[in-house]
């Protein structure tokens, strides 16, 4: 399926021009607070905490998502679940999102519509306070969405990778191996008999309503519980969207310490292994009570041969990579 | 030509994966400034202002450059300077650039190496105290880059396209219609016999050379003119990306006003319907003297029927659209 086969498609971006569609789709958005919104050559926010966090992410139809298997409203949330998630991983508040967005000429209005809502949905459910102030609308052949997020930092200092130290206890907040799960479903039930991924398939199947693959589709990342763990003294944290196991090390490395994680709390397979959670792993001195949300899952280490390490053990830490393993489909 | 046809392409980035491409990417970009860089989930600015403006523009393969005309480092370079002159347009300095970049599979490591190139060299001659603070890789069938850039207002009001006044007087900073006629030149000289653009052909043809045509693929926005406009009281300002007609017309809209060229010093043609050039428009209070680098090019009339006038005649003020107008083809 492609973005054009909607049900009830209408229009085209061509058809209706640009103009328009800015119209449509801005009404949708929500408009946060800032000090000047969209329609001047830059929106203006304000920072009373005198810095600001910034991060950036871009969503690509084929190795990102497939329309096959997520609608329009999925992409427009994910594409702002995704970047809140990584403001909240510095212990900050949402701010404000700016969109860039190209659709294809003939990708019906309706779709950028939709895509709006999505994200409108998702800032409502995640960090209601916040607001898209600006934003590109272009064309290209691929649908593509590159969100840049902000954050306040609310007088605190950011929490990053690096500050891991030995006897520290390891947490996370958000669950592991959902989105993985459902991922997993879609390749294996979203199929037409060739292996394409299919949108009738998807539906017949039962795998649309799926609640491990609505997780993948849409992400719940607990961006609160950012701003609790930096309160609560975290001496590192980052967002979960490679999996316990990759993320793991990167935390690991930054802070060149070793996580052992607890074997009795973390089982092999999606929960150590699979992507696309938007969890938040953290770090807590040791002898503190965790904040809400959050619970132990291991404990920090002197750096040894290895990242991580489950019950003492090796876990690998190598991960997808888009130029070396995206096989070219799309759906 | 496709970035691949590199005369030493070299590994290409789906042989040497993600992490070696970054690597080779960052060292080649301007650090900046920023409280923490790249490497973390988000980067951290400073905002000594205690506000902060923000623009985000995307750039695709196909309907914003053609390989055929533009060298990687021409699209670095492009990339950085539009988003660049959009901050200066607000009367803020820039300081800090996130960038996302999607490139195929068999992209050459060495395009990445000289798109990054681009980008050190705009910001080294266009404001040198900005860095890139900020990024992601990504893949796609569509080569893509999409830039968000942040500046510091030093105190001073965001100076919008909305404060024009009857009276006022019309200003330019910057060449107009050159990348017009360099575009033009390109389009002209720049294909084969079929009407394609071809690289072999821009080269022979000397069209690669042409010193309008270099600004059209490396636009010169006069950043630090903007600030200085801010300083001297501009009552509205904003980037001339599409030409003086049609911003012009955005600027006039927004002020509810009426703008009247001057026909001896606007002729008709580029300087007037010519995009890209990426100079300033401004217009500031009548009988103070105008900033060094802008000139007099019209006066604010109360508004009337028309946008926008030359010598008491209406122009016409709209102009391209990305979603009706883009052919399809790439090159």
């Amino acid at each position: 399926m492609d973005a054009k086969d909607d049900s009830q498609p209408g229009p085209t971006v061509g058809e209706v021009g640009e103009l328009e569609v800015l119209d449509r789709i801005v009404r949708r958005l929500p408009a946060g607070d800032p000090v000047i919104g969209p329609g001047d050559d830059c929106a203006v926010l304000a920072a009373p905490d005198g810095r600001y966090v910034v991060t950036t992410d871009m969503m690509v139809h084929g190795p990102d998502f497939r329309w096959a298997w997520s609608s329009p409203e999925d992409i427009g949330w994910k594409a702002a679940a995704t970047n809140l998630s990584d403001v909240a991983a510095m212990g900050a508040t949402p701010t404000g999102l700016v969109i860039a967005l190209a659709a294809p000429q003939d990708t019906p209005v309706s779709v950028l519509e939709r895509f709006a809502d999505g994200v409108r949905l998702a800032v409502e459910a995640l960090a209601p306070a916040c607001g898209v102030v600006g934003g590109d609308l272009s064309t290209s052949s691929t649908f593509t969405v590159s969100v840049t997020a902000f954050g306040d930092l609310g007088g605190r200092a950011p929490v990053l990778r690096s500050g891991a130290e030995p006897g520290d206890v390891v947490a996370v907040s958000g669950e592991l191996g959902r989105a993985a799960r459902g991922l997993a479903r879609l390749f294996r039930d979203g199929v037409d008999a060739a292996g394409e991924p299919s949108r009738a398939a998807t539906v017949a199947s039962g795998a649309d309503a799926d609640s491990d693959a609505l997780r993948q589709r849409r992400p719940v990342p607990p961006i609160a519980d950012g701003v609790a763990a930096a309160g609560a003294g975290a001496t590192a944290m980052l967002d979960l969207s490679d999996g316990l196991a990759i993320d793991g090390g990167r935390l690991a490395r930054a802070s060149r310490v070793t996580l052992d994680l607890d074997p009795t709390v973390v089982e092999e397979g999606p929960a150590l292994h699979g992507g696309e959670d938007h969890g938040l792993l953290a770090t807590f001195p040791p002898g503190m009570p965790l904040p809400a949300g959050f619970r132990r899952i291991g404990s920090v280490r002197e750096r040894g041969e290895h990242d991580v390490l489950r019950g003492g053990r090796p876990v690998p830490t190598s991960g997808w990579d888009p130029y070396a393993d995206w096989d070219g489909a799309a759906g």
